[in-house]
């Protein structure tokens, strides 16, 4: 061998070792799950929910990483997973809402006052062209150009069936096991072959799982079988993977999961929600799984762990049991609302080799966040990327557990859409922005604005806006800005054809 | 145990060992295969184009069963395939032409003469009722209820994503592998993933072969694995099973089966060619497999294998080398024809316990005849269909090679549609009917009706309409009273609006 040979060797031997040291990056996302939905107390103490539910492995996640305890998403699922994968606030991506599985088929409920926002859609479809769709760099992509092995497993529900969306490998995945334009599968069950029944089919059967198909094979324990299964290929081969692993858990249907619900039905638990408890452990399970496949092949310390959920808990009676809004408590509302309850969410971040285990970090980070987060963690710089990017790093968080650059950094969360038919607590037509201690919640049906302190008012139960009326300027001034800056969906009025006023347009009480 | 429940279970014993002696039943069938794609000669002697294919396995086919030599499908797929799962024919159940994997997206050509037809472009929706979509009880749903386990492998293409027919369960199959809304592979090379490639899967990206991307298996291949894992189970309970295994060879992309495509390189073919070939022999090679598997299995002698294909072959340059329209010689014409080259197909069945091995019928015999041929193998009577069904059982051919009852049987084609931008030989706007060994070919276009004796002019050469003009009153009144009863989509011109004559309205030369 020459000199040039040997020394070539060497520089791709140095870049092979270079890039092995990557680290693995697994994002764990829940679907529907609240801030309460787990036995990791989120808030100041361990309340009433919070022993409720049993998540172990969340538990010693929280023990082995941070807890971010003002993680936020937004108040429904599609805008939430385009802004994991673009980086984008949905005010911003234009996805407002959650999408339907067809094709240009606005999910809106009908409403007598607005006309239907110009929201986009048809979704998210990576970097094609579509209309009413979000066009923009995918974060999988990026991944997988910089040498990252990429899979998707469980739900997807970024595009609407015949959009490129609608197939993760549109956004640069190259394993897809069960995703697809639904958001929420037909049936839980593989007795009933997650929905794939002969003449009963619909659009939200699940697709890939065949091999589990009349086994009593959970779909939560499944789509964890199956994304084992794919990790073993990289590991083999030293190649950094990114796992995004979308639990269809713990949305609606809400379906007992036989492993677990029994000693919920013991605890006294009617029907729904103990099947919900079941649906949360079958969940923890599936992570605590994970954690162990990877100490198993030795990978663990290499492997960065993010969990999070898109949404917050479903809080509509039914399908859950008792008081409807009530099932985030301390939180306001649940689901679909811009209140805490809909959007505060449960967060954890394991970074073995740069996460101080057991810490807490209460600064404000929202699901945009973790684009140019796991970008950072995976090393991957000068990104070029068709969209401007609305997210901030939280790394910095992960080893001293503020992130410093920002602490009053405004979070701005947009839903001119009506998701319900029945208007409900900061559900149908809301707009918030928290900065600091501070949020304002903006009713475009009520034109009014609300302001809470959220340090001291956890449940936005105490009006401000009247004793702080230059907070709320200031508060409406900036989410206005940013709304007209990234051209948001807004609403017109079916009387007249104006334009819903923009918050610092409202005329402060 | 007592007398009663020993009588029971004497019962039920019986009642089982009676079902497992019910045959299992596969459809091998093609895409877009030719009645001269083989080494089998279909015709009376052997010709040129019989000696460049090798097909090993449909010779030992033709030789252990029976080889039917005046087989026919429809000139395009979707309406084979549908006619198969209904037992309709094509201008009866309305969907005459391709489906586009799109909702509400007729595939014809733009036309300045001609309105499109009011055909069902939406496809076959089993039982479900959708606009422009065929409502009919599907074949593998009669047989699931009669306990058989149905399983369908690789090409669907029954109906536009979003409808129910674009899932294969929906029409009583119990597994489905890799088949979906669209009529053709987006690659055949599993290093492509069959098309699930990050940021480039097209609507054909082929589903559910994860296990094999990224590996040298061709789709032919993976699909014949996972044909003959499905079949492990219901053997092992003793279950008798339907496959449907509908390769999506060799429907262009001509790519190469490299596992066979250099022979045909070095025998002189142009590329193209040796790739058309090699997809041939690749399929025939999971024929073999498939026959050896059930051997292995002991199985075969209670197995009927029918194996056919969805039209006849692609003669259009390019994809295809040569000259146009000659690659099915000495049928006239290829896929979209209406002339022998784009309807009559290869079709063998081999029922160990009943066929005469090595014999050939001659009798004419079409794609609807499937569905009530296989309820009549499975035993399954006295079924209740939504539709009526048109097609006659062939299966008193298979011990005695000829069906006897109906020799002189019409058989119809209904085309109303615009396949190609640019007219050709049979096709674009034509109709058929066959009687005995005459044909009528009705063009809509030119207003011509032409008659051929295809016992002594199976090429189609001689117009004898000047000479018969009672045989082309009878066939051409035969025709239209048949499509005005079965309500056959119809065209109008766009000048007047006016309804295209049916064939005995034509005024004769």
């Amino acid at each position: 061998m020459n000199k040039i040979a040997l020394l070539a060797l060497l520089f791709f031997q140095l870049k092979a070792t270079a890039q092995n040291q990557r680290p693995n990056i697994i994002v764990f996302l829940i679907d529907d799950m609240g801030w309460m939905d787990t036995s990791v107390p989120f808030g100041d103490s361990l309340q009433p929910l919070n022993k409720r539910y049993h998540t172990p492995n969340m538990e010693r996640l929280a023990r082995e990483g941070v807890k971010f305890t003002n993680a936020y998403a937004t108040p429904v699922c599609t805008p939430s997973r385009s802004s994991l994968m673009t980086g984008m606030n949905a005010a911003h991506h234009g996805i407002t809402n959650w999408t339907s599985p067809w094709r240009d088929d606005p999910t809106d409920q009908a409403d007598k006052e607005f006309e239907r926002a110009n929201w986009n859609y048809n979704g998210y479809s990576g970097l094609s062209e579509v209309p009413h769709a979000l066009q923009a760099t995918p974060l999988p992509m990026l991944l997988n150009n910089a040498g990252y092995f990429t899979i998707h497993v469980g739900k997807a529900h970024w595009g609407s069936i015949g959009t490129p969306g609608s197939n993760p490998y549109n956004l640069g995945y190259q394993v897809n096991i069960a995703g697809h334009s639904a958001g929420h599968p037909q049936s839980y069950q593989g007795r009933e072959n997650y929905g794939n029944i002969p003449g009963k089919a619909s659009v939200q059967a699940v697709p890939d799982l065949q091999e589990y198909h009349g086994t009593d094979t959970f779909l939560t324990e499944a789509l964890t079988l199956e994304a084992i299964k794919s990790l073993k290929d990289p590991i083999e081969n030293k190649r950094p993977f990114f796992l995004h692993l979308a639990h269809y858990a713990i949305h609606d249907p809400l379906q007992p999961d036989k492993r677990f619900v029994q000693k919920y039905l013991d605890a006294g638990l009617p029907a729904q929600e103990a099947n919900y408890a079941s649906l949360i452990e079958g969940m923890d399970k599936s992570l605590g799984d994970l954690m162990k496949f990877l100490e198993a092949r030795g990978v663990a310390n290499n492997t960065v762990v993010l969990f999070m959920s898109d949404n917050g808990g479903l809080s509509l009676v039914p399908p859950r049991a008792g008081t409807a809004h009530s099932h985030n408590l301390p939180l306001r509302a649940g689901k679909g609302s811009v209140y805490e309850g809909g959007i505060r969410v449960p967060m954890l971040v394991k970074w073995p080799k740069n996460s101080k285990a057991g810490s807490i970090c209460s600064e404000p980070v929202i699901i945009e966040d973790f684009f140019p987060s796991i970008l950072e963690i995976a090393g991957v710089k000068q990104v070029k990327t068709v969209q401007q990017v609305d997210g901030k790093s939280f790394v910095p968080a992960l080893s001293s557990t503020t992130i410093k650059n920002n602490p009053d950094r405004p979070l701005i969360w947009h839903y001119p859409n009506k998701w319900q038919v029945v208007d409900g607590p900061g559900i149908n037509y809301y707009s918030a922005i928290r900065k600091g201690d501070w949020k304002l919640v903006y009713s475009m049906r009520q034109q009014k604005l609300e302001l809470y302190n959220l340090k001291e008012d956890i449940g936005e139960q105490q009006d401000k806006a009247l004793q702080h009326p230059e907070k709320v300027k200031e508060l409406s001034k900036l989410l206005s800005d940013q709304l007209r800056i990234w051209k948001a969906p807004m609403l017109t009025y079916k009387a007249n054809g104006n334009r819903v006023p923009y918050p610092d347009e409202v005329k402060l009480p």
